[in-house]
């Protein structure tokens, strides 16, 4: 070979798609900290301060409050592969892709699988699930997707969680995309298992799942009969490392760590309530001046996420002109549909960092200078004046 | 919470134990880059890149050559998930933990185990491997570890991938510890599979697993009945995100992905060659002042790998004691023995970054003063003066 690699220089972009978000230069910095090893004592103390802050953020006691080496869905994989051994029932609730994807993973931990579906953009309703749970008699487990990232769909979680406890199941809940933007509050919804991601509001790169299990979760873990069929996501092993025990699994990516420690600290000192404020404000001001563009919304209003807003594509315009637009005129990233979606949906983030008036500002103006070379009609300023009007209103 | 965390601030160390090894500050500058999507053009480039420069360490034309999102053990449950199905028969020489770790994963996955062994600290015998294949008809995979990170022992690759072909079963083999450190050559010595880590002689921080598929491993993935029974591992979904296809799988880690291209562009300017000879020369250095001082090495000078030398902790001398005074006193850090030799051992690695004549020098000299303090009779200054003859008769 003698190809030439060059220094690394990607473009400078503004996140606003349904994550990775933009990341602190702090993030940054304190991921480039040179390495120690995975069971140097400064790196415990590193992972039980890491514990502590993500404790705080899930709103739970939970002492197996762990990141787990991969991305989201390692962490979804792990909830469903460590809660269940084959044969088990499983209800899961399906209204967008990643509902479909926890049923796909129950079906290769040869569980069986209950789907409880909606119409993708609205919630699952609890009616529909309890109808479930009375029709199956011994469901182990209720899975539920907090914030749907293919939709935008905000599922209230506590509701749900006393049926599933009523028919003595667990509740297993995606927050992906909710932890850190919305009010997660494990303990108070009755949430006994769940798993997250880093690269949404949380705004640290993507590489770890952060996990969270109550007693009766670790319960039904250390009851198990048979071996948890991956072996990278046993929690019966893993525990012991992030535990008192210490005992060695896999080498932790020690760079990541150091990464969603600062991105919680920066969490613990702008506070939760600050930061769940901030998001639904940008949020309301986004999707006001949405409408105002006349561009229309997926998910009614009650169940919209202040942090991914899912705009359906008017008709004639072509989605791939104006995402592509967006990212090389103006280096702003925002993602399309996912799925049975895919070309319809434009889904933009405002998440964590992302989530700033700025953005706001900025991405409205953009899409209706791209809009306005389509055929559909926008009418100029329009957008910008009512995100502002809804800035004054409510801030 | 009240509590205050503090900006991040651990001891610089010195890492000489079996992973993580040091990382270059250009892989620290290029981890923290501004994040992109993973999506993003720029971002697909960069994994072209990074796939080209590990068929290069690799010493393959293999195409699904790719890294995963996880750390060298996610890498090898892939290797074993994607190749087997319930029912098939595995090979696997067990001569230290990690072929320990192949026989666990490989009863997951519901195959059925054939275990050769060996002493920890001797090479599995090919005529062994033989044995078995003869004894049991139909094996589809045998399976050996090329660098076993428990003991230090060198595995010779060419003769087992043959006779693992002539009984028609492919060859796996795990090069975590080899990679970018000794000659992989996954072409020549026909692996037919294989996974690796980061953290080791390519001098990455920990989180990614590059592992690579030559045609027949992809035909066999092809021709599967079953689903893989892992969804975030399943190679037959994430090729088609590294492929042409882009296909979103789950959300790449980018940042470490910035860190694995840098790593390589390192070694890639370095040379293969010089790379090897660095590594040979400095480890043979320092096992050779190791024995000046009167101490015994696990594996006999064949397999002996360079990057990670085995010492045998002598008798009367308290393991804890010795490793924590490097770390306490001299920053270094060294591994202490794994599985049933478990405080019998030393690991000292000599890996990518951390391979330098200063950490050979620095960690005989620190050995010296603290063994000098125990009953074990030290001949001071003689360990690195058979060292600097080393260095003399062999730069």
């Amino acid at each position: 070979m003698c190809k030439e690699y060059h220094d690394l220089n990607p473009h400078q972009r503004i996140l606003m798609g349904p994550g990775p978000s933009n990341v602190d230069s702090r993030v940054l910095k304190a991921m480039a900290t040179p390495l120690i090893g995975h069971l140097d004592p400064d790196f415990l103390e590193i992972m039980n301060e890491t514990m502590e802050l993500l404790r705080y953020v899930f709103g739970t006691e939970n002492e197996m409050t762990i990141a787990m080496s991969g991305t989201g869905s390692s962490g979804m994989e792990t909830c469903l592969v460590n809660l269940l051994e084959p044969g088990d029932k499983a209800v899961v609730g399906i209204n967008g892709l990643f509902g479909q994807r926890m049923a796909d993973i129950i079906g290769r931990c040869g569980a069986e699988l209950i789907p409880v579906e909606a119409e993708w953009g609205k919630i699952i309703e609890p009616e529909d699930i309890e109808e479930a749970l009375k029709n199956n008699p011994g469901v182990k487990l209720v899975c539920i997707v907090h914030a749907e990232t293919s939709t935008g769909v905000r599922q209230p979680l506590k509701e749900i969680a006393d049926i599933a406890h009523r028919f003595d199941a667990l509740l297993v809940a995606d927050t992906v995309t909710s932890l850190g933007g919305i009010p997660v509050e494990l303990d108070k919804n009755g949430v006994d298992a769940t798993y997250s991601g880093t690269q949404k509001c949380l705004s640290c790169p993507p590489g770890l799942s952060p996990v969270s299990f109550n007693e009766k979760a670790v319960k039904v873990l250390e009851n198990r009969k048979s071996k948890v069929q991956s072996w990278y996501l046993d929690l019966t092993m893993i525990r012991n490392y992030w535990g008192k025990e210490r005992f060695y699994h896999h080498t932790a990516p020690i760079s990541m760590i150091y990464a969603l420690r600062e991105a919680l600290r920066l969490v613990y000192e702008e506070g939760l309530e600050a930061r769940y404020k901030r998001h639904l404000l940008n949020g309301g001001a986004f999707t006001t001046g949405i409408e105002a563009m006349g561009l229309e919304l997926l998910v009614e209003e009650e169940y919209r996420l202040p942090e991914l807003i899912a705009i359906k594509i008017p008709e004639g315009v072509e989605d791939s002109f104006v995402r592509s637009t967006l990212l090389n005129e103006f280096n702003i990233e925002i993602g399309g549909g996912l799925g049975e979606l895919a070309g319809k949906l434009w889904r933009v983030g405002l998440m964590g960092v992302s989530s700033t008036k700025k953005n706001v500002y900025l991405c409205l103006t953009a899409l209706e200078s791209i809009l306005s070379r389509t055929d559909f009609k926008v009418e100029r300023g329009a957008a910008v004046a009512a995100a502002e009007e809804y800035y004054k209103n409510n801030s």
